[in-house]
């Protein structure tokens, strides 16, 4: 996954390096995508006070460096809560190709995966992710165009859900969609004037729920492809909800028809 | 509620004024807060192009001043969506004191509020506002001490519903659930290891929901008054969901309960 003279990079990924930062963040990183990092900076502090961390880190073949105060801001600005720890990743090593990912997958009813279409604010990437790996979401699908792409606030946001989680890069979203319906996905819509109130719906396929734009929704062509279209019954006075809270309450309502085996 | 020789302003309220930003703020405002509106700025493009919104202006006595470049900056930064609309407006006025807030409240089961304990982002503030207004609350307690107070960013997160709902301003948090209690309200946690399953819960009764801190939780002393401590299920992968989502998803599972009587 190194740049070289083939990129084989999933075109998602715009940027070669992110930085993520946190204390958990990289200790999630670490034990769950350590392929995707590619330098540690500790400041001294974190290195005399954190041996556990240190010795993951080791354990990954990989090296601490001395992370300089004057080189903060510069990684990741100054108004991060960095903790003290910095690290760079390859975005594209936290991806899977959607070929590669269809291929392992053998949908059933509890089958349910997320997709992103033209999110910009990366917030609420992170938070769906986050929402989608609790849960119990098998992947999140991240078009390549006009979608915020995976950054170090996406990751931050995430609480380290996007190590956990296959983030698969898609091209083409309605042709992602296509071939998820001839799997035997269900495409479920999130939409204010959907027909179907999602406590009602049984969610016995497959799923597939496509979360769209923060203004503007889910685009035409898309919304097309939609078997359901899925409406949170609110209050009159409300006009509408955060994209990232109504992916949360649709995850959440499949969540309630498909328990997660461990609730502890 | 200017100031002046008595300031009568809920201590809740710490600046004496928050700028809020962006045209459907200020259209929110003016139709549902006009009170708590100082000063408009408009940018001359949006002076021009607006008739309806300087027709609102001037229907609520109050004049539009053009918005310079140069002052943006210094009013809510020059990285802020203001869309050339900035007003200058008194939290204060959109605040309600507990007292004069629980003369009017005629508790039934169908009586749902949200206290916030704590929470530190605005962020967070402003989307529990804005879902708390979509799941049908009466109202958002919100404490004078250690926890984010209404600024122009909680406005704008909560997509004006903070001049839709009532922002209560509450002393002591464990003497307003007190006073709650006695009125017949059951109080409910959210923690992660709660013993009660959200999905499982009746709630029969008049309802207050408790919102922690968002690394901390619920002090102590709140969570003993808690009558129900709610846990939503989740994937064994995840640790703990963002404490405007799990609140969003606790006020949703409230509303299948208590749908609202206009599901449009």
């Amino acid at each position: 996954m190194r740049h070289g003279g083939f990129n084989q990079r999933p075109k998602s990924v715009r940027s070669e390096k992110i930085y993520i930062y946190g204390k958990h963040a990289l200790m999630e990183a670490l034990t769950n995508a350590p392929h995707a990092i590619k330098k540690v900076f500790l400041s001294a502090e974190v290195s005399a006070s954190e041996p556990e961390l240190r010795q993951l880190i080791k354990k990954r073949q990989l090296e601490a460096a001395l992370l300089k105060t004057r080189e903060i801001d510069h990684m990741v600005g100054s108004e991060t809560a960095h903790q003290g720890v910095i690290a760079i990743a390859d975005p594209g090593a936290l991806m899977v190709e959607f070929r590669t990912f269809m291929e392992t997958l053998r949908p059933d009813e509890r089958t349910m995966l997320v997709l992103l279409d033209e999110l910009t604010d990366p917030h609420n990437v992170g938070a769906i992710i986050r929402s989608a790996a609790a849960f119990g979401a098998a992947g999140v699908l991240i078009p390549s165009h006009n979608q915020a792409p995976i950054t170090g606030t996406v990751v931050k946001t995430s609480a380290g859900m996007a190590f956990r989680i296959p983030l698969v890069a898609i091209g083409n979203v309605n042709q992602a969609v296509d071939a998820l319906v001839k799997e035997g996905f269900r495409t479920y819509g999130l939409v204010m004037d959907g027909s179907r109130n999602v406590v009602e719906e049984k969610f016995d396929a497959p799923s597939l729920f496509i979360v769209g734009n923060e203004g503007a929704g889910i685009r035409q062509k898309t919304l097309e492809r939609c078997d359901v279209k899925l409406r949170i019954p609110m209050d009159e006075r409300a006009e509408s909800l955060n994209a990232s809270v109504s992916a949360a309450v649709v995850l959440y309502q499949w969540s309630v028809k498909h328990p997660p085996s461990k609730t502890s």
